[in-house]
C-alpha cells in the first residue's frame, strides 16, 4: 500500500462546532477548548468566525475568544469570516492570527442559494468583490473552497464535471483579480462522499490541474467519512479539515443529529496506525474530546472518546 | 476501482444486541425487531443465543423468540450455542433454523482465557468435542471463527502469522473430527481493524490457504469500521456480518460505550452508493433501526438512523 507518510489535520472543531450548538457556549469555555488543543501537537486550529450575529450568535464573543486565547508558539490559529465587515474585524488581530480568505463556490446551485442565498452568477460576483476586499487590506486568498462537492441533499449527485466547472468559477475569480491560488479543498458538505466518488471528484480536479493541491473536508453525517478519508490517503491527499469529537455538523442539512465533520482523533488514529505521521498526540487529543463534550453537553458522536487508544491498550497489555 | 458486484451481508444484530443491553427486553420485542428485519431483503439473520442463561441472561427466552418469529421464505434464520447442551436446544428447532456450528478460536490467547476461560489448547481440545458432538448430532461445520483477528485489548497487536496459526489450529479440529470447512470469518472482537491491518490479515490467511472464503466481522469500536470494510471490498471480501443500528460490542473489552459491530445499514449505503448489490431495502432497514433504538432505549451509534439514506435526498430533490 502507497500511503503517504505525513499528513496535516487542520483542526476546525471550535468553529464548525460552536456555531451550531443551541444553547449559548461561555467564552471561558471556548478558551478552554482551544488552549487544550494547543497542546495535542495539532499545527493549525481554526478558532473562531466573524460573522453576522444576528445569523450565527453563537460567534457573538469571537473578539473575546481570539483575544483571551494563550498562542502556543508552533500552531497557527486562524478565522473564518464571509464578507468586508467580518475580514475588518479579523484585521484587529493580525498579529494573533494567521490570516487568509477563501475563494468558496458551491458545485450544487440549489446549496448555494439555501446556504449563501446566492446564484452560480451572484457567487462569482461576490467572490470577486470579496477577493478585491482582500486584496486591498494585503490580506492573502489561501485557497479554494468548493462546497457540495460530492453530493447535495438539495440537488442530489454532484457529478465530477460540476465539480471542475465549479473550480474553474473559483479559478477565473482569482485571474479577474491578480490573485494565484494552488489549494483547493473539496468539501463534502452535506456527508455524500464515498470512496468512489472521493476518487471520482479528486481524479477530475487532477487530470484538469494537476498542478493544484487537493484537501478533503468530509463530513461523517451516514458514517462513511472516515472510508472516504482513507480513500484520500490512497489518492495521495495529504491535507484534511477535522473537527475534535465530531463537533459540528451543517445546520442548513435537513438532518438533526446527524454527525458533522469526521472526528479529528479518528483520523489521526487511521494516520498513526497505518504509519503516517500527523504529529498530534491522540490520547490528549482524546481528552480535549471529552472536554468538548462537557462543554456542550450532550455525546458528541466520536467512538474514539469511548473506546482509546490503541496504545493505551498495549500499554495495559504490556 | 475493482470491486465485487454483490456482497452478503449476514446480520447479527438481534444476537449480538440483546446479549448486552443491561435491561431485560422483551420477547415481543425481541421478535418485532427480528420480523422487521425480515422485510429488509436480508438473506441471513442471526436470532439467538442458546448459551447458559447464568452467563447471558439476555438469552432466557431463546426457545419463545425463535417460535414466535415469522419465518419469512427466502430468509435464513440462524442462532449460536457454545456447548452441547446449547446444540440440543438448538436441535429443537431445526426446521425453522438453519443449523451450523463454528469452529472459534482466538488468535490472542488472553483474549480466548478471559472470553472462553481456555488456553488455546484448552480451545482446541473443546473445539474437537464440540465438533464431534455435531457429527453425531448431523448438524453441519459451517465455518472458522477467528476472534481477536485484528488486535486485542489484551494482548495488543496480532500479527498476521498468528491469525495463520489460529487458523491452522481450527483447521487441524477440523481434519481431526472428518469436516471439512470452507468459509473463515476473521472477527475484530476488540475494534482493532485498521484497512492496513485487514490487508496484512487477509492476505496472509489467503497466501496459505488459498482455497479458503474469507468473511468479515467488524466493530467500529474506534470509528474504524466502514473505513475497514471498504478495505475488505477492495480486496474482494464478499461475505461481511454486521448488526442493525450497530447493536452488540464485546462486553470483556473493558471500553464501556463504545459501538460495538458495524451497523449494517452503514455497510449496505457504502456498498449500494458504489454500485455493489446486496438485496438490502436500506430506508425499511433503517426503520428497523429505529425500532432497535425504541427497544433498548438508548441511541445507538449508526448515523445513518439519523441521517437517511441518499435516495432519499434524491427524491426529495427531484
Amino acid at each position: 500500500m502507497d500511503l503517504p507518510t505525513t499528513v496535516a489535520i487542520n483542526e476546525e472543531g471550535p468553529r464548525e462546532g460552536f456555531q451550531i450548538e443551541k444553547g449559548p457556549i461561555a467564552t471561558t469555555d471556548k478558551i478552554a477548548l482551544i488552549d487544550a488543543l494547543s497542546d495535542c501537537g495539532l499545527r493549525h486550529v481554526q478558532v473562531a468566525s466573524f460573522v453576522n450575529i444576528k445569523h450565527v450568535p453563537g460567534w457573538v464573543d469571537a473578539e473575546a475568544v481570539v483575544e483571551g486565547l494563550s498562542a502556543r508558539h508552533g500552531v497557527e490559529y486562524s478565522a473564518v469570516w464571509f464578507n468586508e465587515t467580518g475580514l475588518e474585524r479579523a484585521l484587529a488581530f493580525k498579529d494573533k492570527l494567521t490570516l487568509a480568505g477563501s475563494i468558496a463556490i458551491s458545485a450544487s446551485e440549489p446549496f448555494g442559494i439555501r446556504n449563501l442565498n446566492r446564484t452560480r452568477a451572484g457567487q462569482v460576483e461576490a467572490m470577486t468583490t470579496f477577493v478585491q476586499s482582500h486584496r486591498r487590506a494585503g490580506v492573502p486568498i489561501g485557497k479554494i473552497i468548493i462546497m457540495a462537492a460530492f453530493g447535495c441533499n438539495y440537488a442530489g449527485d454532484i457529478a465530477p464535471a460540476q465539480v471542475v466547472a465549479a473550480v474553474s468559477d473559483a479559478l477565473r475569480v482569482a485571474a479577474a483579480t491578480g490573485v494565484v491560488v494552488r489549494d483547493v479543498t473539496l468539501a463534502d458538505s452535506m456527508g455524500w462522499a464515498t470512496p468512489r466518488r472521493v476518487a471520482a471528484a479528486v481524479g477530475a480536479v487532477r487530470e484538469t490541474w494537476p498542478e493544484l493541491e487537493i484537501a478533503l473536508h468530509l463530513h461523517d453525517t451516514r458514517g462513511q467519512g472516515i472510508a472516504c478519508a482513507y480513500e484520500g490517503l490512497r489518492l495521495g491527499v495529504v491535507r484534511f479539515d477535522a473537527a475534535v469529537a465530531g463537533l459540528g455538523g451543517c445546520p442548513f442539512a435537513g438532518q438533526p443529529g446527524a454527525p458533522g465533520n469526521i472526528a479529528t482523533e479518528e483520523l489521526a488514529l487511521l494516520c498513526e496506525e497505518m504509519g503516517i505521521a500527523t504529529g498530534i498526540d491522540v490520547e490528549a487529543l482524546i481528552e480535549a474530546g471529552r472536554l468538548a463534550e462537557r462543554i456542550v453537553g450532550r455525546p458528541l458522536p466520536s467512538a474514539a472518546l469511548r473506546s482509546g487508544t490503541y496504545k493505551l491498550f498495549r500499554r495495559k497489555a504490556a
